[in-house]
């Protein structure tokens, strides 16, 4: 199977129920995005945090409560079929993952998409600096944190990052380079050692796949879109929807740097 | 009286009632913003309206609901007293203006924080393109437009926006170096004929001062932080305090171009 050129094409596959896969790589320079929808009456709320942590959360798009279609980054999408695989996550249970969550969007649920780091992923392809889980086939690397977010209403909780290994040559470059992309995470927040950041086994990743680091290289960290996954789990809200960890929702946004 | 140098010392002054006139030239060098106080109900559709319109909307900061304390932007200080002037907005009736909100300030009260164009003011002066309001000792000249802003909830209604005249040359430059003060409004939205963007007269601004326009130089037109004293006329909420025009909450961020 050819893999789809554009945002669009990918969500008609996601809605066929023809691609169920994560979705690195997919419409190459079409920025990809973070999902979390829940009640309006916990949106306010959640805005604040979003505004409080840009970096895990760059707000690309928030849609009117009720309405499934992110008019302003996709028109035509439908947030309730358009990803390949959401989680929806329960107070107390394990989360749960499904490919279509019509039966669960309400008259007042609202969509945030935020920004994704396969933005600058792309961007550094592109410098030549190809990140190791693109070259790998797997999906990034991403660790819970001893850093806490600016909390807001009832989320709050520990800053997740994405892991990256280069050279500090590399890192250098990589630095500059995601600093252009406010909207997909930005620079990075740490280099170098994981304890620094609470983070004890770099080899078991909280989320996503273990990637190989080489000699002479160091982990370089983001900021990452799952935190909010990371900080709903005690504000009771029942349920929350995201995507599942690397099944994006792709936009028709073309990735641009500011 | 000599003009406070900084943001708290304005603030203190604002509190004690010794400061009671427009915001312009005081506390050099740091930001300014444009407050928009409304119930908690609300806050969420006029979040999503600021989203939606990034220009003249950029939002510093929002505190928590109750909480009359910018933390972020302005630690110890205090919305409902910190500002010269404030206008009431309620349905129906003109607004009036007041120098202290504490009795309108409720426990679900959410205050917004919103990027000025005094931080490009300065910029554009210390470049050598002194801001006609500026030199002429004026209030900016601020216009409701024929263009619409992108609605949200009950939010919906003209763009107001602020000018500055100057030769074409200036414009080339003051387009450049504004459009790097995203949270100031950034570039213009429209350069000379008023009448394009339903401008009748230019001699009668809505709000603010009329200044002088030298021959040879056009208008130049900035999104501005007054457009949401714009678009709460027909939202029937009770009250939505803001400053008044030319009246800003003074913060302690330094100015900086991103």
């Amino acid at each position: 199977m050819s893999v789809p050129e554009t945002g669009m094409r990918l969500r008609a596959m996601a809605r066929a129920g023809t691609w169920t896969g994560p979705t690195a790589g997919v419409a190459p320079g079409h920025a990809q995005a973070n999902l979390v929808i829940l009640p309006r009456e916990f949106a306010f709320d959640f805005f604040l945090f979003c505004q409080r942590n840009p970096k895990p959360c760059p707000v690309l798009d928030v849609t009117d409560p009720g309405n499934p279609e992110p008019s302003r980054v996709a028109p035509g999408a439908d947030l309730r079929r358009d990803l390949p695989l959401y989680r929806v996550h329960r107070p107390g249970l394990p989360p749960s993952e499904t490919a279509d969550i019509t039966d669960l969007w309400k008259s007042d649920s609202v969509a945030f998409l935020l920004g994704c780091s396969f933005t600058f992923d792309h961007a550094l392809a592109a410098a030549g600096i190809v990140p190791r889980h693109m070259e790998e086939g797997r999906n990034v690397p991403m660790y819970r944190t001893s850093v806490q977010t600016a909390p807001a209403g009832p989320f709050r909780g520990p800053l997740v990052v994405s892991m990256r290994p280069m050279t500090p040559r590399d890192a250098e470059t990589a630095t500059a380079l995601s600093a252009r992309f406010p909207r997909s995470h930005g620079a990075p927040v740490h280099l170098g050692d994981p304890a620094t950041i609470g983070i004890r086994d770099i080899g078991r990743p909280d989320y996503g796949d273990p990637v190989t680091i080489r000699p002479g290289e160091i982990p370089v960290f983001w900021a990452c879109g799952v935190t909010p996954q990371a900080v709903i789990a005690d504000a009771g809200i029942d349920p929350v929807i995201t995507h599942a960890p690397g099944h994006m929702f792709v936009t028709d946004l073309v990735d641009m740097p500011e």
